[in-house]
């Protein structure tokens, strides 16, 4: 035996295989098998080897019987067979030396008696050949990367999103769903994604750990029903929250949603407050939404966290000021003082009718250069922790292209994070893109821009100590 | 005089008059005139005449070089002159017996002591001419039906919303215009719009009356930072909701807003504590965020209010049933439990791994067929108010375009509101276009779901006096 049961790296060969076989690919087009295989004919960059006994070609790919026919090592075995044969193929795997499964097929614990003691059978056969297996019953594994991709759900009907920062993990696969289409759809950039149903093997403990070693995930975040082993999870999970920051969405919250789980995967959800304590000890953060969930993690994958909670907030309508100012208290953020040295320089250069207090308002005929100006004083200033620009971008005196380059450029100075509060539809849906793709999270009301903003803020304190 | 100075029918001739008079109007493209008389040349089905002394033609119109001159009544005047000419064009306006008038103009209160003299000067002048004032320092008007559009931010920087059924009034520019292009970019029907600036005479009080009696109007939405009138607005809030509902977003909450109000507007925002009881008092519906205006303003604009608090949930997801159970207990909505003929009817047609207590999980195998049983069932139950559905669209037993006309065919019946909750992306975003297009509310998240739904609830115990 030379891999180790446990540990991240029992976990990488699910994501980075050099080799990959697929047990019961298939040249029906409405098989799991067939959309799994062609996904990676598609994009694997990999060896690829395909197994079926009673084919000879599948997608113009030669065909081997069984695993133990193929000539070269396999790092990942991706198992899509009826329930009754899983075990026989598993054993198979094991005899062949893979150590890695991802068991896509159902028909296990969650159907009922006879299921989970089947699934049983599958955890010894792994226990005994040092197997890590992922499943049964779920999605399995995307990578944006190496392009490892075990979702049957046809690429047509379900767009894959970019190459990105952030990881997703969720036990169920309907919700794995809906989180990539929403990252497709809005173009948010994913590292790595699991779905990893019943958990035999293979939970969200597991999954966690390795993430905190990946170098391409900076943010990563979870959707939990239940948790497999509450002290296991805890324990990792305060660990990798000081190398990056996890978010993590539960449902099952109130006595209805937690009558709902139980139903569902037959998780028994815990109390909120047992939950909520696990997230206070750990330092993750929890959200209640996948909107929230994306906000928050768009803003913690692009930008730095904040050394304290005081927001300076640059606009040029005041209203949309207004609103973040109550927002932003309303998340344990403060308006920060500006310094009597950067009030005096921008007094000098702005007309009378700009209020240089904070909220900043530089008025509704303020161009860009009015805005650098603003911007570059105000993130010199030792008194701002964090910026938040908002800006009504249908002003005539508002250059829209050069304005996205002109703050894009003072990203990232004195390390301060910044995020940008566009609101509303058309020409704002645009500069968004624009900003996005500068790495510059910019959300379409004041609220979700304050929430992301006090994610920063929480995980700067959790880094600190504080 | 003919007319009253107060009451609906003084303001009807902002957004439906026979003839308009821009005073001001430029040939000068970097001109506010010359935006409005655009707009108006472009759209306005009504008698328009364009006035400006030192021009003979604008946009090829003829001019006029003042009022008096025009041979025909006119029922509005939108005056765009500097602040210094306001007073004298408004009285040539009050000579030739016109009633209503936009003025754009700033320069006025907002400006300082100075300017708000020739604001009370405006007053009397108005006053003693019985002409009903929106203004100054305003953005004015936008109907979707008559296409008054005196919004002088030209239509390739901020498209117009196409028509519908929710009317919204603000008295900031900036907040108005990022109304408008979220409007706009989600395709969400405005019928009117006003944003009335120093509210020197015509304010919210006057407008939500007008509005009341509008029968395009379905939903009131207001932006507000602070109230003119206390007394009068909460007397007449109270009359329109029993009409239709009024959604309020105001601003200025938390200390930190407060402070930001007074210097943006000179708005004292009062305490919230105070605003909070004139909502309850009122029967008005209060946000937090444009997010949730608009999520509010859909499903109020184009659903019934429901009878009770009982909900119904169909899914094929069970993660989404969860989280939709969770956000209904905390928005104070109940599951159904549905009555025993229900159940047993679908138990008859259902595979046994449907779930059919509430939320009920079709399972990700479920077609359009077994929803359309579901939908039929659920909606004929006596024990339910009002449905969502679910649904992951992206399984292959789901057929889309077939699906939304499903859904759309039970819409309305037995009175029950319907919407529904899409998570995600890009192939939901093409689904939620086409229920949205037939008047089922769709929403991405099941917090916003819930929120929404949660309205049509509160709306429909208002109305019941419960």
């Amino acid at each position: 035996m030379v891999e180790t049961l446990g540990g991240a790296e029992s976990i990488a060969p699910f994501f980075s295989p050099r080799s990959v076989a697929i047990i019961g690919a298939s040249s029906k087009q409405k098989k799991i098998g067939y959309v799994i295989a062609k996904n990676f004919i598609e994009s694997f960059a990999g060896k690829l080897f395909l197994i079926n006994p009673s084919a000879q070609q599948i997608l113009s790919h030669k065909c081997y019987p069984n695993i133990s026919s193929i000539p070269e090592s396999v790092d990942l075995a991706v198992i899509a067979v009826p329930a009754k044969s899983v075990k026989e193929v598993l054993e198979e795997c094991g005899e062949k030396g893979v150590r890695t499964a991802v068991v896509i097929s159902s028909g296990f614990k969650e159907s009922g008696k006879d299921g989970a003691k089947m699934e049983e059978e599958l955890v010894s056969v792994s226990r005994k050949y040092h197997i890590r297996m992922m499943g049964p019953n779920c999605m399995g594994v995307f990578n944006s990367t190496t392009m490892v991709d075990t979702l049957f759900i046809p690429r047509y009907r379900l767009k894959r999103p970019p190459q990105g920062k952030i990881a997703f993990i969720s036990q169920s696969g309907a919700s794995g769903i809906a989180f990539l289409d929403w990252a497709a759809g809005e173009r948010i950039g994913i590292s790595k994604f699991a779905s990893y149903g019943n958990a035999a093997d293979v939970d969200e403990a597991d999954l966690l750990e390795f993430l905190a070693t990946d170098e391409e995930t900076k943010v990563i975040a979870m959707y939990l029903e239940g948790i497999k082993e509450g002290r296991k999870f805890a324990k990792i999970a305060r660990e990798v929250t000081k190398e990056k920051p996890v978010i993590v969405l539960k449902t099952g919250v109130t006595d209805s949603g937690a009558k709902a789980a139980l139903s569902h995967t037959g998780s028994l959800s815990g109390t909120d407050e047992i939950f909520n304590a696990v997230v206070k000890q750990t330092g993750m953060i929890r959200v209640y939404d996948w909107e929230e969930m994306f906000d928050i993690a768009r803003a913690l994958a692009y930008q730095p966290a904040a050394r304290d909670n005081r927001v300076a907030v640059i606009t040029n309508g005041g209203g949309a000021g207004v609103m973040i100012a109550d927002e932003l208290e309303k998340h344990g953020m403060a308006l920060a003082r500006f310094s009597e040295e950067t009030t005096s320089k921008l007094k000098e250069k702005f007309p009378p009718h700009v209020t240089l207090s904070n909220p900043m308002d530089l008025g509704g005929d303020a161009d860009n250069e009015r805005f650098r100006e603003a911007i570059g004083a105000v993130i010199d200033d030792d008194s701002v922790d964090s910026l938040i620009l908002t800006c009504i971008p249908h002003t005539p005196a508002i250059d829209l292209e050069s304005f996205v380059d002109m703050v894009v450029d003072t990203k990232g100075k004195n390390n301060k994070p910044m995020i940008v509060c566009l609101p509303g539809g058309r020409v704002s849906l645009e500069v968004r893109e624009l900003f996005e793709e500068n790495g510059i999270p910019t959300y379409p009301t004041p609220a979700r821009a304050a929430l992301a903003l006090s994610a920063l803020v929480r995980y700067g304190r959790l880094k600190n100590g504080s």
